[in-house]
């Protein structure tokens, strides 16, 4: 139980702590290949030289995307101008709080009654470590980062078809599905069944390091002990005093385990994207919607919508009304066009895109996805449960509950990401009238949670296809339209280059929609440059 | 690479999206079964019910459990004073900043260097989840938390004696292990070398979750592809755009995997007392030392060194000297005594205990440890290397890095931890001078950050064995000695009670120091009330 296993000294570490290591020379060349960079397409700030004349670039859309390419284009000298439906900057980078208002597409209304400091990210709401373009534009912003608690042990993994629906915390389920597999490939080894795959020192290593791992006892099986208990937690945690004795738990029988299928649920943490840490801005995600317009307040037309876009071999024309007047329509124009605008929504914007590019437009399915923010008078998760942040996953509609990853053990209220649902499901929760998808969250939570019952105070749920300004949540390539559209999506259609998530190998992430723009803008500038 | 996999709908889940699932009430009396109380021997705030009735305590150290015991007992109505050696409270909560000095045994005095908002805690230094007394602890005396970043699947592994001294990425050497595991153990099972333990529904229920959860491919083997990448990292990300089409990264060799060794730091964060979520107060551990301080200040006599401890059957005398001039003695009394000392301190003072209770204090020794503080002039792990907190571990006498879980991607300078040894390097080190100390850890952290070299601004060790009101970092029962002697020091000894995290079954963590308190004043309460 003590910090870690204490480590005997070799000769070589020996060695190495009076400083006289050998190798330490060729080790030092091989240090020089290290560095993050060269995994990542993103490669620090954009830099855009040379001298565009005066060129000019209308930009469509100020979600992420579309304002990298303003701030960097007119950092570069170009002449930069910004068209927004919305009254605000951001896109899919939003956050609902106390006080907002939203009305979708269908016409329902949701005001959103949280309590103050409270909020719910309807779109992104974690950062990978690795999305080194949204992480670099949040440091040169000054968008204050904190910890996204993603993968957390203590929540829990719950089916309605498995334990008679209750919930397992995901330590019991992680510990005991590792230990049944270090427990049964030890026994194929020591029956020989891998004498083929692994020879030789190898196979003591093998049978080490599964003991090991898998929390194994000297007979290398897996059964309720202290050790076992170590790893999946105790039946009684140990204590002080006269009354501290540490009583060990049971581990999950195979067969229980398996046909839970709550195994299902252990590799999201271990997924790129989802590793720890992850991180999300302080406030809310739109910290960095905000951050953005902030620089960019005075090159963005908000309330407007665009309703065609021409283009000549001179130039781009868009024609527009304002959002919320669709009398009076005026034009803008310009040398460029960076159309961030999804698919779902352009395609039924009047145009003179070429025949192979309005092809791909319509090629392109958006998502269903449906989020709800639920708020609840106690942190029942943090003060009955033990869970701090992190998610607990089910098989029920609502597919998963998010725990704040704020105000830690601060009591007080919460908001509750009360499900986020996909397919099938979100379908189903959007053709509802909100209150109706707030009920049924509330409903199914509380097989999870019964304290729904007596906290819940209030909740709003944002269905994706209902979103009027996105009409679902992310473009999905499949393998075949990727292969036949996306080469033409991505290139130039006259004057126009498409930017977005949509336009990336990284669907529905910000950091998608930042390297598409990048990545747009960087041939933009080359080819105003040669031209 | 979307967000997670899509649900299909059976027809269980259709009916629960109607809110009319059968089995419903069978479910919620099973929950009522949950809750995370019963797991721990912390059963919430203490209730000490009835009146001493002017029954005196003399508390011996504030720390922890000194505090604890004196907060609780005042409130429960008893006479309470605290003698502390040194000038503040906390005891091994501790937190060294720019400013401050620290003189060792020996006379090295080290001052400390850092700029203002950097820290070292040179105990301990991170909360569990299911550390329920600190928690409640810190929620009482408004202590602010948060996450303490534990796991980092882009930190390093790092051995001397494997690929050439090359660090590899955690996320490299976890996705690997797991998927050759998961590889052969699909083919022991389709060899039906397993045919005895795992038989019927199990069988493909197995190679279905091996499947999943190893990353393995249709024919069950863990390859170079995509689908492999989307766990370990890409070879190149993907990205936007015409430029973003991701590589995949090539899977370690079975062999050099296994002979690596590096397999044994996978599990840290598999432990109970390691998994995520992990918190730390906003500021620095001592955060919650101070928190009691201000609780307390006008019960603690500081600077007081106790030299003699006499108890007969009416009370309890202690006698003590001014720390910093040890001429002149006073006395205090008490009807009993709260004595929680380390007995790597208490074995020096005079005392009238019972032979059993010395024989205790005697067969107790305490654990070498050392802290490493070093500043860098640049966050080079977060900048250069997408390390945002957690921690590298190696097999260098340093043993791990810990990077900082504070102001995360903010640039500016860092305090690393820059080594954390135990056992006979811990010796070593705490035989050096601090400067020497420092030198190697540097060398050795540079072999593995060659960033090191130019970065180094300042650093500290902390030595346990040198830090003169320990004399060691916790107390280290074996099975025997625990055995042996635990129930004697944890049982009264006429009118004094032990009390601290060497009277518990958690050593070396603050939970271990407040759970032992509040055992030992509910048995005090218990006699008091029956006397």
């Amino acid at each position: 139980m003590s910090d870690f296993s204490k480590p005997s000294m070799s000769r070589r570490q020996l060695l190495a702590m009076i400083g006289t290591a050998a190798g330490s020379a060729a080790m030092y060349q091989a240090m020089t290949t290290l560095g993050v960079a060269q995994e990542s397409p993103y490669q620090g700030p954009i830099n855009l030289d040379g001298d565009p004349n005066g060129a000019s670039v209308l930009i469509l859309g100020a979600g992420l995307a579309g304002m990298v390419a303003a701030l960097e284009l007119r950092q570069a000298g170009y002449n930069v101008q910004v068209l927004e439906y919305r009254e605000k900057a951001g896109g899919r980078n939003w956050t609902l709080r106390g006080g907002d208002t939203y009305t979708e597409l269908g016409g329902f209304t949701q005001n959103v009654e949280f309590d103050e400091g409270h909020y719910l990210n309807p779109g992104p709401w974690r950062i990978p470590y690795h999305h080194h373009a949204v992480l670099d534009y949040c440091k040169r912003l000054g968008v204050r980062l904190e910890p996204f608690v993603q993968v957390n042990h203590n929540a829990y993994l719950h089916s309605m078809d498995a334990f008679g629906g209750e919930p397992q915390r995901f330590r019991h389920i992680n510990s005991d599905f590792r230990g049944n597999v270090a427990e049964l490939l030890s026994k194929a080894v020591n029956q020989n069944a891998l004498d083929e795959d692994v020879t030789g020192e190898d196979r003591e290593l093998l049978l080490e390091s599964l003991r090991e791992w898998g929390a194994l006892d000297s007979d290398l099986r897996y059964v309720e002990s202290e050790h076992t208990s170590e790893f999946r937690g105790f039946g009684r945690d140990p204590g002080g005093g006269l009354t501290g004795v540490p009583e060990p738990s049971a581990p999950i029988g195979t067969s229980d385990l398996l046909s839970s299928h709550l195994w299902q649920y252990l590799s999201t943490g271990n997924l790129y994207e989802f590793q720890m840490p992850m991180f999300q801005p302080v406030g809310g995600m739109d910290m960095i919607g905000q951050a953005f317009q902030r620089e960019l307040e005075d090159l963005i037309r908000f309330n407007t919508k665009v309703i065609e876009i021409n283009q000549s071999e001179d130039g781009v024309t868009v024609t527009y009304t304002d959002s919320n007047d669709e009398g009076e329509t005026e034009t803008a124009t310009a040398d460029w066009c960076i159309c961030t605008i999804p698919f779902s929504i352009l395609s039924q914007i009047e145009n003179n895109f070429s025949g192979p590019m309005n092809n791909a437009i319509a090629a392109l399915p958006y998502a269903a996805s449906v989020k709800f923010g639920l708020q609840m008078r106690r942190r029942f998760w943090e003060e009955d449960e033990a869970i701090f942040g992190g998610i607990s996953y089910t098989n029920l509609p609502i597919s998963l509950i998010g725990y704040p990853s704020t105000d830690f053990n601060s009591g007080g209220k919460g908001v509750l990401l009360g499900g986020y649902s996909w397919g099938p499901y979100a379908y189903e929760f959007t053709s509802m009238a909100p209150e109706e998808r707030v009920r049924l969250a509330v409903e199914q939570g509380a097989r999870i949670h019964p304290q729904y019952n007596d906290e819940f105070e209030n909740g709003i749920a944002v269905g994706w296809h209902r979103v009027p300004w996105t009409l679902g949540c992310y473009g999905v390539w499949t393998e075949e339209t990727r292969e036949e559209h996306y080469p033409t999506a991505a290139d130039f259609d006259g004057r126009v280059l498409m930017a977005g998530e949509h336009i990336s190998y990284i669907p529905a992430w910000m950091e998608g929609a930042i390297l598409s723009s990048l990545d747009a803008i960087t041939r933009l500038h080359e080819r105003v440059m040669n031209e």
